[in-house]
């Protein structure tokens, strides 16, 4: 457990955060943690009514809940009252990391590679054994990581920070305060081949990949992650945009403002993402199709067309025992036929 | 965008790559565009028939264009007639791209680390703190790119270009003109264990994986993408396949030539793919099976036995607005049953 | 084919690793091999009776098998008799690997960077370009590959071997004998956020992830795959776990001992995961689920609801031509009328 750092007070957090604490405000808060791992250091949260019960077994020192279930929460400890429990505990956690976290040092590590014409702004950080291409510009508290890659001519914005080993291609831009983990490609070409010849001479002819990508603000992006490359034009995560790790964007997507998409979701080429949508984990969507605002996609669907409506959209096989599947499944296999056996049977009787 | 570079003539253009140019071979193209965002300064192209209605309103100086649409094309400007609109548009973009690109310098970075024994040919390019393991060969012309790792013994053929923080591992060779993208990786250990003791006492007992990947000539493969050594043999990826980003490619498989592998793509071990075939994103083919020349695989399909007929292959769940997709699912998993029922009623009408 | 190294014989063999030959034992075996390309320099075997037939063809100077096949095999020549030829395999691997290997050179590489305060066992081996920061922990024996990223106050256990271009991130412990793959992320942020506000002002608030990952013994993770830091307490990989290439694993996961994980495979946030539990390539494990011991999971399954029994869960769509898959899906979404249609005929015959 690494969450432990210097113990802060609750009349620290209450004054830093907001909400309405009801207890002794010198209470030393040690740790945050989960309600049921909990011990008599540590602040908790309960953001679902779901997890109420466990309100009366906890250790935890405080709770953090919402006004329905304050009552409640006070009658076994201190508590500290907020709208919205589980955005409160978010900005919580980023206090309490802004607390432990020493920040990097600013400046170039004597082993980092910084090609001539890259600008690097005093105050941001270059780590051990990272590369800046030529013409690169890093911005205003940007931190790049050990090892990690900066083509030419890209630009990290200000207070951005990759993490180690983080590659961003030539010509790919990043904006203000994004997060990108390690692992994660920016720019790699997109995969665009013409077919050459037929037959046994049949082979593909290289599109070279001549765009960029263009990342908005506030954008964070999973480990081993990858974003291609536009064939022409660029492909664009806009702002707010999360993606989580092993998720493929291919070349000319364009991710609109605020989408969350989960774990080794894969985005073809072309692809157009409205705002604020989501997908769950292992989702793919093909490629040149068009979703509007507001479209959630569950894990692990395939989206075979456009989306025009808001909404939950959803298409996985549900899974079952092995011997009750294979039935199934092989049944399956015959399902047009059973509907034509059906529609003779409809007519007989 | 950072598709535009130094100008080139229509007439430049021709004389490169053939076609027939009706306009002003004077004209001055400053980038490629799509036809919907080209302006007075670009050359676009029309590679489908359906794309033909764009034609009447593109701002492009020039577009290239099959001799079916030749006379609509004139009506509006110029154009570039060639038989195969979307291959001349490859073909130009390789061009464009090698009129752009600045090569590599030749030579090993001083920050590199290169092992006594390997050797670097002198036309080869080895970028900042790279690392190349003894015994490697790295060959005429050959771009290893900055953090690249290349093991011991480890093979990279003449003119192939690695993008930033390649792996390719020990005793690994990779032919001419391969294109790898950052985050491949190459050679790592196949996938191996044998089922040791059992009950509470049963765990993996690892099986070292003795052999190599062997990659072709004109081989692509994309960001994150892996390939597998083999346990005993090697695995292979023969002439001018290419693989797109997060691909996986487990030990003793075998890839024909010309086959091209979208992104998400798992390949098992030991299957055996044939030439020419490909598969959609996210699909899957299982282990030590067969595929003949010519399989096609669909998007998110999961091959479970070997496929001997050329042809398109298909299996996945339609996706649905959530609500009618809880139906479905909820029914499918009854569906042997629903096929009983029907075969009941079926003797009883 | 580098499983080719300074033969031995077939006695070296037995004595140190038992089994009972019957045979030459000065006969020299120049490699390890399948039964089908097996040379006369070659010791292969017959792990399962399916392929006994293949004894009679392989030109192997040597076959490990079962008692059962001892006759059969006796007939052809040289064989290793041993209760399960499988294992014997694997261990025989071992053996030939640790013969050719040459053991990293203990020692920091003079290109490596290690912060002041980490402490690195004088027989442990840093390779070239690796960062190892403030506070980690190097043990005996352990091998950090060339251009690995070790963070601060991470700890790698002795005798374990990092590949090339590992990420440990900062306060994650990899136990004893670990073997992690290039691009290997261990401890990236997991992916967690609050939605704030609303409408055409909502976005997601970070949520700081503050724990860690800690890694058991003789656990192996293969190239590329992530395993993410807890959001406060840590995320678990116990003792003997195996995961296999471009694997994905959330915040908060536990996942038992001596369980394997095949390519491709995700298991969403705060999963928990029993020991000795498999599954198949690109199978999907929702958050907040549990499975019990002993559950394997079907490739490409994806598992939406706990598992509190043993045994083998599945759910995919059976492939099948295009066409036929065609005109199946298309009547799997009129599944549900479908049965109402059935119920109608019924109540009617």
């Amino acid at each position: 457990m690494s969450a432990a750092t210097a113990p802060a007070t609750l009349a620290d957090i209450v004054a830093a955060l907001g909400g309405t604490l009801y207890g002794d405000g010198q209470t030393p808060i040690h740790r945050l943690a989960p309600l049921d791992s909990a011990d008599a250091g540590s602040l908790a949260f309960v953001a679902q009514a779901g997890y109420a019960k466990q309100l009366a077994s906890t250790l935890a020192a405080c709770v953090i809940l919402a006004p329905a279930l304050a009552e409640q929460g006070r009658a076994r400890g201190a508590v500290i009252v907020a709208d919205d429990p589980y955005l409160y505990f978010a900005r919580l956690t980023q206090w309490w990391a802004a607390r432990a976290r020493r920040p990097a040092a600013p400046g170039v590590h004597p082993s980092a590679v910084v090609e001539p014409g890259a600008q690097v702004d005093p105050s941001a950080s270059i780590g051990a054994l990272a590369y800046v291409g030529a013409g690169a510009l890093i911005g205003a508290g940007a931190v790049v990581g050990p090892q990690c890659h900066i083509g030419a001519a890209a630009v990290v914005g200000a207070q951005s920070r990759l993490a180690a080993q983080v590659t961003l291609g030539q010509d790919c831009r990043v904006g203000l305060r994004a997060i990108l983990h390690s692992g994660v490609v920016i720019g790699a070409d997109g995969f665009g081949f013409a077919a050459a010849a037929s037959g046994d001479a049949a082979h593909w002819e290289k599109i070279e990949q001549l765009g960029a990508v263009v990342i908005g603000d506030d954008v964070e992006i999973g480990a081993n992650s990858c974003v291609d490359r536009g064939a022409l034009d660029d492909t664009m995560i806009d702002d707010g945009v999360k993606l989580d790790n092993l998720v493929q964007v291919g070349h000319n997507v364009r991710i609109g403002a605020h989408c969350a998409m989960a774990g080794c979701v894969g985005i073809a080429g072309s692809a157009r993402i409205g705002r604020h949508c989501t997908a769950g984990g292992g989702a793919i969507i093909l490629g040149h199709l068009t979703l509007v605002d507001h479209v959630h996609i569950s894990a692990a669907t395939v989206v075979t067309r456009s989306i025009l409506k808001p909404g939950r959209y959803s298409g996985l096989f549900p899974f079952d025992d092995n011997a009750s599947w294979e039935k199934n499944a092989a049944t399956l296999r015959q399902l047009y036929s059973l509907r034509e056996r059906l529609r003779a049977v409809e007519k007989r009787s």
